[in-house]
């Protein structure tokens, strides 16, 4: 069993380190499960905190912050991977249970740690090597071809600490900020993939169809559940090689193994250890949503189906744009919620209340059906009419009196 | 535009009075639309309080903490029908929306006010008449024949407040408890429907399928969607009722209508104001929840598609039963979600954190899929499940073990 559990409800308490919307959306599978998510926030204005009643102020950084956050919990987990290992060990010789544990965990948080896992495993990843000299880079360089990826091994997301570089010239000053770097080939890339499943402290494993994420300047922008034209081969053994990694690493809770598809095969680039942008579709697309699984998996509860709930859901990110600019004259968010919820009655939104700035994930749009084409249309001009507050040519409506009359018809049909 | 919004997100706050399982799923779905419910509970162990970050606590019957509560919010709305008149006048005489207003919603809390509005309207109902004196009920039955069924015109919910009276000598008692009662004709009823829709203030009505209500000792237990074997012109009637009424009491939100379905057709037995037992499988079965649509309704934003997600969606409520008893030594709550987990890994459960007792509404469970039969099953047999400890015999596993391979069975399926 589970303990300890609230004494209120007689059921488990968990803890979610880190206040944004990926604990904001973990709150909300939680409350069905009888349960409300205690979230560490750094500022009450984060995502998480505007909608939960268990939130504690504080810096993931700082034990004494971290342990008060653990006492009383049934368990410890996370929205993102920046709590320093030292202080989860120290969670843990404390007596209280952090899932993913420290040990698997670090392979989220240190891309060379991953690298050699994945090297001991014999599982396909891109080349790479440790740099911490120039010459280290040139020598890979001479073997791989330039342009080669530098990337910090720890704190880089969303593209950011990833770097081409296309000769010698760019890697020195990179080296002298960082210190140890890891290089990479550059892989011949089809798409990107995503392969996730969740794991439990028992052992059972839980997979979803492998999905196509769409990236746009190195962020994530559109997930096509499940990959279109995605070899079934291929996509079984994108699977398998999934739940080896979670098996191998110990993983508790959910897992994305990121991959790219080659000519080849598909290669492993980085891991997540917890709900993932590429699972979103999976709230209104799966039975049982990424943020429900990542709960069942960290308390050792049973997993839940992972059956698809239409042939295709399509989830497209809401990014901020020229909507967000401070010289933004045209409707403001409400009023395109309003347009939104108009023109696309079956596209389901989730906001994530965070202030609205260029670039930021601020929320994202889901959509489901048959046609992948259509499908994707929908979810995609609905994303860009939200943060740009134009609607794609073509999916256009000629003005708002229209716009009202072709949802007043689609309503008027779920009459009969 | 709706105003006030939340200087924060720069979208509308939704207050909800009272703290029950309807603002706790209220607030799940406010997350979604980058909200957060505003809950006026009575109790801080309230469902909704336990999950909410925006608790005041106070009384529904307070004018002052109505005040209170409506202060800075966009809409005030409800989770129950117990708020007085002359408050929610007061509240639109200081200039807050509400919603239902009370012109409409005293249709939901007042019998005798309603049987008077339909029989103006000419709408199917029982026959009726409104008693104060024992010679007025027995008048009554002269025409229609005993039994018949006294109401108390306020107050009442899942079956109090109702009585079945079989002679003159039962009623004279309750006259005096009461004053006024309504007395109506025992219908000869097939089953029990009810007719889901929602109207925003702009007029504009989105309609769920007519699903059948299941009542065991006059409180739900089963919600059977769409309503199985039910004509399609009858069902049709049913919704175009339920339409008329929603736009002749100028309801905004949700609008449950309890109908008595007879050998001739249907009946009106009552109407809620607020999302209701009856659509709480819209939270899978539909592509919009009724607590989604809820809100969306109050604040006048455009409604969502009510297309069912699956052909059969089946809710079964789980009611404290011999778990709830003071010497029950079974396996405890988070034990028997454990099981439930195991052995029905497709059912979603909605737990409300409430403490547990004896025939009290403390969750559902809902399924979904093609043959009603199965899923119904499988949804009874989980909430039994639930809330006595007991599998019933035709959903029996024959131990745990068993239970566990079942379910590494299903996921083994779900990885290939």
């Amino acid at each position: 069993m589970t303990t300890p559990l609230d004494p209120r409800t007689a059921l488990p308490v968990v803890a979610m380190v880190g206040g944004g919307q990926l604990s904001r959306m973990t709150h909300q599978a939680a409350i069905a499960l009888g349960q409300s998510l205690r979230v560490l926030a750094t500022d009450p204005a984060e995502s998480a905190a505007l909608v939960a009643a268990d939130v504690q102020l504080g810096d993931h950084r700082d034990l004494a912050d971290l342990r008060r956050l653990a006492e009383g919990t049934t368990v410890v987990t996370f929205d993102h991977e920046h709590v320093p290992t030292e202080h989860l060990q120290a969670l843990l010789d404390a007596g209280h249970r952090v899932a993913p544990g420290p040990a698997a965990l670090v392979h989220a948080q240190d891309k060379l740690v991953l690298r050699r896992a994945l090297a001991a495993a014999g599982e396909p990843q891109p080349a790479w090597a440790e740099a911490r000299t120039v010459h280290d880079v040139t020598a890979f360089a001479d073997e791989v071809g330039w342009p080669v990826v530098l990337k910090t091994p720890r704190g880089g997301y969303d593209g950011k600490g990833v770097v081409v570089a296309h000769g010698p010239d760019e890697v020195a000053d990179l080296l002298e900020q960082h210190g140890a770097l890891l290089v990479e080939e550059r892989v011949e890339m089809v798409r990107e993939l995503a392969a996730q499943v969740a794991r439990s402290p028992f052992g059972q494993v839980a997979v979803w169809p492998v999905v196509e994420t769409v990236q746009r300047a190195g962020v994530c922008n559109e997930v096509l559940a499940p990959a279109p034209g995605l070899d079934e081969e291929l996509a079984t053994a994108a699977q398998e090689l999934a739940v080896r990694i979670a098996d191998r690493l110990g993983v508790v809770g959910m897992l994305a193994v990121e991959l790219f598809q080659t000519p080849d095969g598909v290669l492993v680039n980085e891991l997540a250890m917890r709900p993932h942008n590429s699972g979103h579709w999976t709230i209104e697309g799966s039975r049982t949503s990424q943020f429900e699984q990542h709960l069942r998996a960290v308390l050792d509860y049973p997993l839940g189906s992972t059956a698809m709930t239409a042939p295709v859901a399509v989830m497209a990110n809401v990014l901020g744009g020229d909507t967000a600019a401070a010289d933004w004259t045209g409707p403001g968010l409400d009023e395109r919620v309003h347009h939104l919820m108009a023109h696309w009655p079956d596209v389901k939104l989730h906001w994530y209340g965070k202030g609205q700035r260029r670039g930021r994930k601020l929320g994202h749009v889901t959509a489901l059906g048959e046609d992948l084409a259509v499908v994707r249309g929908r979810a995609v001009a609905a994303a860009r009419y939200l943060a740009d507050g134009v609607v794609d040519p073509a999916f256009a409506f000629p003005d708002d009196h229209a716009a009202d009359e072709h949802a007043a018809d689609e309503h008027a049909a779920d009459e009969h």
